[in-house]
């Protein structure tokens, strides 16, 4: 590992007049704290107030609608009255730390739980100029509130995503073609920089790739990226899938874009690799620079260690690091990595806890976070956790194509958020496997014929570690078969 | 581009008792040229043969049942009876070619035109037993018919990669866990052993991805791998996708399984971009040489260009190249590249017309291929295509979002094959772009700026290039915007 002073990902970097104090970006992501009158209320400004704590360079707030239309809980910036509670929010996020903060602003169609769902080719020409209209004031109001830019929500299943995508079935200028499928999203970018001028930067976030059949690739999604570029967008943050077209429908309910496959691929969980999406942002970084233009791209998916964060920025794949569920768990983590910190920081398991949460249109919070808790938990002590005299007694166990393994609970004077499982197969070095509430786990990503060794650690609210456990070894007998 | 006595593309590979004269391998394809019956006919014979004489390393017979479950048309291997035809025909490949053939192996599950289809949830442990049995007795078979070795099919929707998948639901020691989820493929696999013995090489095909929600990838993949290299397959060839779990449902017919995104990733189209697929092999090729184990690996998706086969050697991301449509709209490109000639090779343009006609149930044929023909044209006709007086005349213009291209039609002495259209982006190299049958094509993959210039050339049925016509050149208007 580099010494802080020389890691890329606490470089700054200037984006158009803000200045990210790091390379570590909080992507949008539903919280659903919100109320259904749309406006910022004291749980949201805690989680976002929590992430600037935590010193994220740029901090996205989860998606606000610019037009009025009806939805669930949603944050909005579609008419002056919501302006005051953001100001709030930028002015106390500025307070707290030197994070920038910009606004997600997303158009979407209509939706009804028969699993109608309104579609771009319904849309009068004058939906289309609105569009562009609300995009605009509102990209306005995010300047007024005191946000230090803006990002276009351009991906997943919303109304510009739609447009973009190749199941837009327009057949007049706004669909038919790549060209005209780019139409509105560059019409609305066009506005909204008439809105809030040169000097305020406008990032775009938008789909590397589609993830569904027929769908759109980084063949696509490349030019897509260069056109915003020519444009002068000022950064670009890709994700991918998460559309309605693969949604899987339950009954009385609306469809909901990342119950299918390319909700899937949008949060790969654990039967991804690591950095399983990172081609794309990859590809389209590429192009744009064999093309001359150094538009920051901000990488999302399952980044899931300091060393790969870093390998991104040193292999040039993207500029900036996206992430959600690994701030999710522990908003700490750019600060701990900033103090050389690293092995403090709760790592995320990609169980998905916090997906399913956001399906089932529940307050969306990390299953590892402290029982009852809707903010991650907040410290500063420095005692770690220690096993009791007679250690942690790591045993482990097969039976059942499970590897079983217990131990001893930890104590801490704050309390124990969570045991972080290491795990060595074959001799190779142990790397974090996976994570534990209480003091058993079982182990089902096993298979016959591993050697497999682990030890625990203890980790108490700041992340301070215990000693390792004693290692456990065994070997999962390997199936038989004779010629 | 190296000379062909140094490409490693053109290097034998021994696997196990059998000696490849090059690495390019015909992954098992559906021809659909069967009958009912099962028997070998002289349809598929031909189709077989003609791949032979273009010598192919490796040629691989579509999948053929080892039981006698009812089915559509379809090769079988079930009981004796069905032997002599097999004989003739690896016979026949031997006496025409060096190229090394074997049959892919295969047990299905019932399907219903309701849609209704049998899960491995629903065998008994004799329907078990019985498929163990039936490998083993289809794969003696295939040694007694002088077939150079046999492939297990393990992959798609079929029965051994519905026992690997994670939509294995049965909760006996058959499924529940990756271990048990093995079981069956690794009792198949050491009953074949133990019925054709070591000297007689058995490659299985499985999946790198299941490309669907919940599916497994390589992370599974991987160890599935390394299971099946430590029993001591002989090869292993990786597809992807191709699952019953996202099939598109038609009325009155039985779900097809590559009618989905999975399908669609098993055969990707041109909104993907080339060697999408091989992040597959290249992973789980590193984890077997992790293991000290030199499985051969077949890599295959989209590879489109010699250039992109003789990488993927170089780079050890796989031994193998497996070419299906390629091979189909040319089955003479390793012997073109062999003797020096890949400018004469007829590339595929990936609009998978192929596909379609298969999920319809219809011969597959290559829609490039001159009218009526159900094989590819065969020629050694030396003598290229010309021009006429007045030259090719390409003409380019821009209307309706898409670049119209005509020129005048080509003369040979045979017969025209196909217009090859050459295309360069923004003063980039050209690169051979797409294909056409007659004298006129719309390019309808442009974006609003695209500097580009345009060249075609004709080819005959041997593939000899005309001249290149001259070059064309247009700008795509800008998209406008003002701030």
């Amino acid at each position: 590992m580099k010494t802080t002073n020389s890691m890329l990902l606490l470089q700054p970097l200037q984006i158009g007049t803000m200045t990210l104090q790091n390379r570590f970006v909080l992507p949008a992501m539903v919280t659903r704290l919100s109320g259904e009158d749309g406006y910022i209320n004291k749980d949201i400004m805690d989680r976002y107030l929590r992430y600037a704590k935590g010193e994220s360079g740029l901090i996205v707030v989860e998606a606000m609608a610019v037009h009025s239309a009806k939805s669930g809980p949603l944050l909005r910036l579609s008419n002056d009255s919501f302006v005051a509670g953001h100001r709030e929010l930028a002015s106390r996020v500025h307070d707290a730390s030197p994070s920038k903060i910009v606004p997600q602003i997303i158009h979407f169609l209509k939706v009804a739980r028969s699993g109608w769902r309104q579609l771009v080719s319904d849309l009068s020409l004058d939906d289309v100029k609105s569009i562009v209209h609300d995009y605009g004031a509102a990209a306005a109001r995010a300047r007024e509130a005191g946000y230090d830019g803006v990002e276009l929500h351009m991906a997943h299943a919303y109304t510009l995503s739609s447009f973009l995508s190749t199941y837009n079935m327009r057949h007049d200028d706004y669909g038919g073609s790549l060209e005209n499928r780019l139409r509105l999203p560059c019409e609305v970018l066009a506005e909204v920089r008439r809105q809030v001028g040169k000097n305020f930067p406008v990032g775009i976030r938008f789909l590397g790739e589609e993830c569904i059949k027929d769908g759109f690739t980084v063949v696509d999604s490349k030019k897509i990226a260069l056109r915003f570029a020519k444009m002068g967008a000022d950064y670009i943050s890709l994700s991918a899938g998460g559309k309605f077209e693969d949604a899987v429908k339950k009954v009385n309910a609306p469809l909901y874009p990342y119950t299918g496959y390319s909700g899937e691929r949008c949060m790969p969980g654990r039967n991804y690799p690591d950095l399983c999406n990172l081609y794309m942002p990859a590809e389209i970084k590429r192009y744009l620079v064999m093309h001359g233009l150094h538009t920051p791209i901000v990488a999302a998916g399952k980044i899931s260690t300091t060393a790969q964060a870093e390998e991104i920025l040193e292999s040039q794949s993207a500029d900036l690091v996206g992430l959600a569920r690994p701030l999710l768990i522990d908003p700490d983590l750019p600060k701990k990595i900033k103090e050389g910190k690293d092995e403090t920081v709760i790592r995320c398991s990609y169980v998905n806890i916090c997906k399913n949460l956001d399906e089932n249109f529940k307050t969306v919070r990390c299953f590892y976070w402290p029982k009852g808790m809707i903010q991650a938990p907040e410290s500063d002590d420095e005692t770690p956790p220690q096993w009791n005299a007679s250690g942690a007694q790591l045993s482990v166990e097969y039976k059942h194509g499970k590897v079983s393994l217990t131990w001893n609970a930890a104590e801490d004077n704050e309390g124990i958020y969570i045991y972080d499982i290491y795990r060595s197969i074959e001799g190779q070095p142990f790397e974090r496997h996976h994570a534990s509430k209480s003091n058993h786990f079982y182990d089902t990503e096993v298979v016959g014929g591993d050697a497999l060794a682990y030890y625990v650690v203890a980790r108490d609210f700041a992340g301070n570690c215990s000693e390792k456990s004693e290692e456990a070894a065994i070997k999962i007998p390997e199936f038989e078969y004779s010629f």
